[in-house]
Parts: C-alpha cells; sequence; structure tokens
C-alpha cells in the first residue's frame, strides 16, 4: 500500500504527489508553514489525504511548541488557522481540524504536558480511520458494479487521495478484487492532471486496467456504449446532497445522465457539510491561471492570455445516482438519507462508547 | 490577416502552426512528400486549409514534374492518393483533390504544356474561394448573435484553419465587427490544444476578448449562466446533418442541450458529404497515443500508459440548432435543408455560367 503521509520523529512526512508519476519523492516537513505550502501546492491533495495531514501539522506544531505555556493555546488556534486557509472547497480539512481542537479543549487544561502527544495519537488513529473507512466504501460500493463493468473516473480519489485505499477508487479496488472491472477510463483532469499522473500510476501499480483519455472524450467514450458506471469522489457534499468535486465532474454527471450512465459519488461522511443546505454554498477555489497556461514550465498559450481556473465545480444533486459511504449508500430524496445516515450513525456511536 | 498558406516558386508555403503561439515560423514544402507530412503532423490543420494545402501540393507536384509525359496522368493520381492518405475525416481534402482531378481530366489531353500552371490556378481560384465563403459564412452567422453575447467555441475553427478569415470564429469575426460579442470562451482542445494555443493567439490578435478554459471546465461555465451560444467548425457533415469536428465537440453539444443554450455548426458547404447518409459512417481518425502522453516532449503521464485517442467526434443533427454555411443557416430536419441548399446552389451554378 502506498503512504501518502506518516508521522516520524516530529515531522510530517508527505509523498509529494507534484513530482508523481516521474519520481516518487518524499519531503520532511518540520514546521507547520511547511506543511501549509505542501497542501496549497497540491503537494498534498485529495480531501480525506488534506485533513489528515493538516491535523499532524498541527499536532507536530504543538509537540514542538517551545514558547510561554500561556501562549500554547494561542498558538494552537493561529497554527489551526494558517492550516485552514490553505485550501477552501474540502470540507474535510475544516473537519479534521475542528476534531483536533476538540481534543485540545478536552485535554490542554487537565493534561497540558502531554497535550502534544495526545494530539499526535489523534492524528494516528484519524489516519487509521480514514483506512478503515476507505475499506467500507469500497465493500458497500462493490455492490453496485456488474461483473464486466467498464468505469469511468476523473481526477484522483484514490489511495493517493486519501491515507491508503481510495474512496471512488477504493470502490474500483473492493469491485476489481471480486474480477468485476474489465477497465477504468481515466480523464486526465486537467489543469493539474491528477487522472494522467496519479489515477493511471496508481492504478497500473494495482494492475488494474486503465485507459487515459483527455477530458474532451468522456462523451465519445460514453456514446460508444463503453461506459456502465461513472464514479468520483467529493471535496464537499452539502446536506441536500450536491456535491462538489475536481472541476469537470459537473460535465461528467451531465454526460452521463444524456447517456442513462448512473453517476456515483463516493465519499467518508466526514465530506458531507450538513451546515450547508445547498451546493451553491459551496466556496469554490480559483487558482493560479499558469497552472492552466503551463506544463513544467512550458507555456502552452500566449504568456498573457486570460484564464479562468476554478478548480472545482458542483454537481446538483439530482445528477447523482447515489453517494457511497462508509456506512451504506445514500439514495435519493439525498436530503432525508442524509439525515437518516447521521441520525443512525450517532445512535451507533452512542451504544459503542 | 494571417496568411495560412501561399504558392512561390514552385513551393508550397505553410505556416507551421505546430509551433505557435511560440514562434511564427514559414516552412518552405518542395516535395508533395513534405507537404503530406506538414499535414500528417499538424503543421497544417483545419479542414478548409488541409483542402487548399494539399491542392497547392498536387498542383506543384505537377508544375514541377520532370518524367516521362506518357507517366504524367499516373503521377498525378499516386500523388494526389499520397495526400489523401494524410488524414481520414476532414472531407474537404478528398473534395479538394476531386476538384483539382476534374481540372486535370478537363484539361491534361488539350492542354499538356499548361496543366500544371492550370492546377496551380485552380488552387490559387480555391484559395480566394475559400476567403470569401468564409466571409459569407461570417455575414450568415453574425444575424444569429445578440449583443452582448458570451460565445463559446473549441478546438480552432478559425483564420489559422481556412485561407485568413475562419468559419467559427469567422461567424464571431463578423459580429465582433458589430460590437457584438462581450467574449469568447476558447476550450483549450486537448490533447493538441489548438484552442490554447491558435485560438486564443489569433483573437488576442485581432483584439477580440477571449478567456481560456480547460475542456472540462466548460458546462461549469455553462452552468454560470454565461454563455450564449456555443459555436463550432466541421470536418465533415454527413446528408442528415450528423457532424464530425474535433473531439470534444459532441459533449460541448450535450451540455449545451442541458443548459439550453443553442448549438452551431459554421462550415462551407464543402464539407457537407452527401455521399454519407448518416455520421457513424464518417471514419474517425485515431492519432499516436503520445499526442495524450506527452507535452512538448515531457510526460504528463506513466510512459506506457495505454491511451484512447480518437481525433474527432459525431455530434448527432438532434443537438445542433443550426449549420451556418455561406449560402445560408441550414435548420432542422437538416436532411431537407441540405438537399434544398444544394439545389438551390446547383441553380444558382448554372444561372452565372
Amino acid at each position: 500500500m502506498i503512504k501518502t503521509v506518516y508521522f516520524d520523529n516530529n515531522a510530517v512526512v508527505i509523498l509529494d504527489q507534484s513530482q508523481l508519476p516521474e519520481k516518487v519523492v518524499y519531503e520532511r516537513c518540520e514546521t507547520p508553514e511547511k506543511v501549509a505550502d505542501a497542501i496549497r501546492l497540491l503537494k498534498v491533495r485529495g480531501a480525506p489525504l488534506i485533513g489528515v495531514t493538516a491535523a499532524f501539522g498541527l499536532a507536530m506544531a504543538v509537540n514542538t511548541y517551545q514558547g510561554a505555556a500561556n501562549q500554547l493555546e494561542r498558538y494552537f488556534k493561529d497554527t489551526s488557522k494558517l492550516l485552514a486557509s490553505t485550501r477552501p472547497t474540502a470540507v474535510n480539512l475544516f473537519w479534521a481540524l475542528e476534531r483536533m481542537e476538540r481534543v485540545f479543549n478536552q485535554f490542554f487544561k487537565i493534561n497540558p504536558d502531554n497535550i502534544g502527544v495526545l494530539l499526535v495519537q489523534e492524528a494516528e488513529k484519524m489516519y487509521q480511520e480514514d483506512n478503515k473507512i476507505n475499506e467500507a466504501i469500497g465493500e458497500q460500493g462493490q455492490k453496485l458494479i456488474k461483473s464486466g463493468s467498464q468505469i469511468m473516473t476523473i481526477c484522483n480519489a484514490g489511495a493517493l487521495a486519501t491515507c491508503g485505499y481510495g474512496t471512488a477508487l477504493g470502490v474500483i479496488r473492493s469491485a476489481a478484487k471480486k474480477n468485476y472491472v474489465h477497465r477504468v477510463w481515466a480523464c486526465e483532469t486537467r489543469p493539474v492532471l491528477q487522472g494522467a499522473r496519479l489515477t493511471v500510476w496508481e492504478l497500473m501499480q494495482d494492475k488494474i486496467p486503465v485507459t487515459l483519455i483527455t477530458d474532451n472524450m468522456a462523451g465519445y467514450v460514453m456514446g460508444m456504449g463503453k461506459i456502465n458506471a461513472v464514479i468520483a469522489g467529493a471535496d464537499r457534499i452539502a446536506a441536500n446532497g450536491d456535491t462538489a468535486n475536481k472541476i469537470g465532474t459537473y460535465s461528467l454527471a451531465v454526460l452521463a445522465r444524456y447517456h442513462n450512465i448512473p453517476f456515483y459519488i463516493a465519499a467518508p461522511l466526514s465530506t458531507i457539510d450538513r451546515s450547508l443546505a445547498l451546493g451553491e454554498e459551496i466556496p469554490i477555489e480559483e487558482r493560479d491561471q499558469d497552472e492552466v497556461r503551463q506544463f513544467r514550465g512550458n507555456y502552452l498559450t500566449v504568456a498573457d492570455a486570460d484564464v479562468f481556473n476554478p478548480a472545482f465545480d458542483v454537481t446538483p444533486n439530482e445528477l447523482i445516482s447515489g453517494i457511497i459511504t462508509e456506512k451504506g449508500v445514500i439514495e435519493k430524496p439525498f436530503a432525508e438519507g442524509i439525515k437518516l445516515i447521521f441520525t443512525e450513525r450517532n445512535r451507533q456511536d452512542e451504544i459503542s462508547s
């Protein structure tokens, strides 16, 4: 299993995904600023992985804190704010930082000497949980995949986007274990090419058959009758099921609808932001225009061309066939399904605690 | 006006579009093989321009022929076959070569000494005609564009795809002259990036406001309510209006339909292939996988990744709002409209001849 992030001797060690698939390089981030930069520069990406990485960064900051004891709480909050400021769309980032804050608030006053260690443990726990959750998503999702399926996906919602198994690619992985996956069609996912660079690499490592296409070929391939399902990850899901994910996901959903192909979202419950009623409330990150203008320093257009570069779009719930979570597949109407699954989860949490 | 091709001292001089927008380089092709290579390698591209360039290449071949007189007819046919073999989808290529063959057959026996000059003249005539036809397409098409319009386009159906004015971009150019174009949204058009490299450059030269997006942003931009019309060129139109054009056109047409945005094709009548009843009969070129895998020699995926690389797709007639030609806008039902416009054209040709 690919190690995407780990904590080592008070450093957050990340796999620098911006260099994949050319080079497999790990980078030691020994300050929260370095962790923030790694997230901002897409060295670490993927909603679940961003969350866990930020949690490690925050834990490391507290664990290595050398300042006055009465300033630690402030330092914790400032560092959390720094890490939260890196990217606006994926809610897992805020979810992870809030979870760390709850641990901090619970133990800081009663056990100040051990607070750093406790936070590192909490981040490690999130890492382990993420893996289990992804495997559960895979288990739930594979039931939707028929034998001989060809599945289209976008971006990388795989091991590389998580702590090692994947959401959308976790479903594909679980279905592939049953030999149900005939082929994956990976959209290259411009501008940052997570599909071409990461999904293709990851699936080839696992020997799951994968064919790379440019994003604008998706409609043509669907029209050829080749695709049995589209599965994408998510960066934030509103309470009604509207889903923000990598730019291009919405276009795929429209195309899937036109071709009567089921379109699934695969994501952990931590991606659902019940504080937002509608997808239109999800903030959409716009990134540097040069992401579109350049590839590895070479211009692929006029150097001062005007560019629009939204990193995400929102797929309205009506285009989604089901949301695959670790607790089951949420079906329409999503608003009710989401409410129900959280009620059940809370009940289970109460029973198990 | 940009010169895309010209005949000079028995050379076909082409603007090497594969180097745009970085460098404006003209290449002298002094053999038909060089012309064929230029077309095959996309140094010259765009359905109308390919046709005229091949015609110049054939004329040059005959005009510089040094062999035995009784072998010239064979040489003409072989050279025509060579040029026809370069690319399979754009019908303008075959249309232009057939037109040259008619001139050859008409004059070869009665005026063998001048046949080369006559063919050069015919190619020059096609070049001039293409410009007039494009301007007429622009004039017809601009009537469909409302004041303040934002127009999405794909690939480059511009001056660079033709002999200097453009089909889809010809319509935009004519509408821009009336100040009706608020903004053009250019899809970058992977894998060869004709949108990013050519359309952006061409429109910036003409000071027509243009914003570049990656292909997978099209749905999002349409969903924002920004687009008033989509206009694309065509490589071949079947008798029923089904239209082959650059890969991604079909996806745009589906997206336009979902967002209730009119979707127009702009093309000369020479792009209509009445010998094919349906779009599914149009041969679709598949190109080298490295077009997708690499940009300027840098791999953007795993070096041996499996790739599917169709260069075109076919948009079914039901997704097309109108086909803008030099003789007017063909409306639904297209089969009848196409039949009618050719009947009228034949009548006019008879009157004028």
